[in-house]
């Protein structure tokens, strides 16, 4: 018989199958994308590019030549703009307002050929800091209220280049999901008084059944509430709600967890698609004492159907138990660095 | 410039593309499906599936044999199981219990090559019959609180099995999305003393902008707030919370409905892939009177990527004032019957 769980923080039940799981040979992975055409993220392309806003250019060099090692410009097709009012009004029952924001684009290599996950650790660690570094500076903009950092790779994941690239999305609303984590972990922070990432990371390392890999600051585990197979979460161990408030030390570590992992899903799926989204605080002056950002990793094995779209909730045939005991084993050799 | 939308029941926002907005021709579609072997849902198989428990067999007949319109089995591979116990239960921070419930296929037709929006109105009224007989049937199960309705067509719409077919899956909780309406639609009513879905009905009515087609019972409109691409919602004019009550007249009008609009989203998209879903109040004595049950209709035409899964909301690049426009303005000849 299958199981269904309930997380805490959300208040979501998953159906998981612990009857007749299925493991990794289960899915079939796409190929990897590949689009025609000159490539915008290329070294000597840089017009091709909408102005550049931050870079890492070790010998310097005009913002429009090759010479980079990480570029963020604007999204030439953005979802949301910098300039203008809010207009927040009514319509009958309706509320709208103007699509004001930014959308930005982290160009993390200038090698088309090279994924993320082929990145050297230092490499890693200044795509961190550049998300760092433009999440502090979009802090200045009183009209925005929350910054998405968030990672598509592959086609079914929704990406629509291949070089690779990350992508920052500034708006001026609190997303829904985050409200519900928001208050999620606020009832719990009531109830407990304490922190409930906190106790579920506790419990995960008790536990030791759904631990992928763990470094001094921060442990990738498989949630026991896993919505999706492979779903990996990257917790710090460092109670914090606001990632840009990382420490530089912890800025490598992440780097190293988030390689590590992205490794181990590649040696056990075979580079799937996927998507991860930094879960951060919202921008506002107090402190979210509840609140614990974080890393959720989906590799895009299934298909949302119906019973998705109908119940808020999923059906995942592979228990994070079995999910986390392939990625554990899997060879894994650690970068030099 | 972008418009952020904002639903009153959900309190979602959306982003909706105004400025550069995609038509019809905008999108991929992917081919039908064809899957191999022998088909389980056609005549003289019969035997392939879990035994009968509901049919439509005007001749009479043995619940193996052929001679039937329509049948209900339970599904092979079931998410949840009818027996045992729920055995709710904590596990540290976590919750779970036993995967009780029920999970039932609809196969509508005999016929393996006709497409659900290709059937007759009285047949399309069969099937919601069923619909119907087995919730009122599950409802005896005291475990049970929620009964979900849906359908997925084509292959990234999650089916998995070609021939027309629909699925009920009845839970033991009330799921998350569904709580989320209901609590939405209880805060409107509270404040306004009136129903969320009636006045929502009544403003798409008048603005007469996203109305697709109508008929004496039901409307059926692209709502303000779509979160993805030609999302169409079909609602009943008369309130009412839950699906299963609904009167002989009205299957039929649901029917017809229900038919058109497939048809025209077929027209305009050529068969896209979609999912399903009837959004009907959970299992309980008192009726809910701020709820009102409906049909929220999705073509699977775009990704599902980090932005969303961050947020919890949509990037929509087509407006659903364009969508109702292809929709209503499409060559569609109703059915004789």
């Amino acid at each position: 018989m299958s199981e269904l769980r309930r997380d805490p923080i959300s208040g979501r039940w998953n159906i998981i199958d612990t009857t007749q799981p299925v493991g990794p040979e289960g899915f079939e992975v796409e190929p990897p994308m590949q689009s025609a055409g000159k490539c915008p993220f290329c070294y000597g392309n840089e017009a091709m590019t909408p102005r550049e806003i931050y870079a890492v250019r070790p010998q310097g060099g005009p913002p429009t030549g090759p010479g980079w090692n990480l570029r963020v410009v604007p999204n030439k097709f953005p979802a949301l703009q910098i300039e203008g009012d809010l207009g927040r009004r009514g319509l009958g029952v309706f509320d709208l307002c103007n699509g004001v924001g930014a959308h930005e684009v982290i160009i993390e290599t200038p090698e088309h050929d090279r994924q993320f996950a082929d990145l050297s650790v230092p490499q890693v660690a200044e795509v961190i800091r550049a998300y760092i570094a433009r999440s502090l500076d979009l802090r200045g903009d009183r009209r925005l209220r929350y910054t998405l950092l968030f990672k598509n790779y592959g086609l079914s994941a929704g990406a629509t280049l291949e070089h690779a690239h990350s992508q920052l999305i500034a708006l001026p609303i609190v997303p829904k999901r985050v409200q519900e984590e928001l208050q999620g972990a606020g009832r719990y922070f009531d109830f407990r008084e304490r922190c409930s990432y906190c106790d579920v990371l506790h419990q995960e390392l008790q536990e030791d059944e759904r631990v992928v890999c763990e470094n001094r600051s921060f442990v990738a585990y498989c949630p026991y509430v896993s919505s999706f197979p492979f779903e990996t979460w990257i917790l710090p161990r460092e109670h914090r709600g606001d990632f840009a408030k990382i420490t530089p030390d912890t800025v490598t570590d992440f780097a190293r967890i988030l390689k590590e992992t992205l490794g181990r899903l590649r040696t056990v799926l075979g580079n799937p698609p996927y998507n991860f989204v930094i879960h951060t605080a919202p921008i506002e002056p107090r402190e979210r004492e509840e609140y614990h950002w974080h890393v959720e990793l989906i590799p895009k094995l299934t298909k949302i159907a119906g019973f998705e779209w109908g119940t808020g909730f999923y059906i995942n045939p592979t228990p994070p138990e079995l999910a986390a005991k392939h990625l554990r084993e899997a060879a894994w050799v650690p970068a030099a660095v």
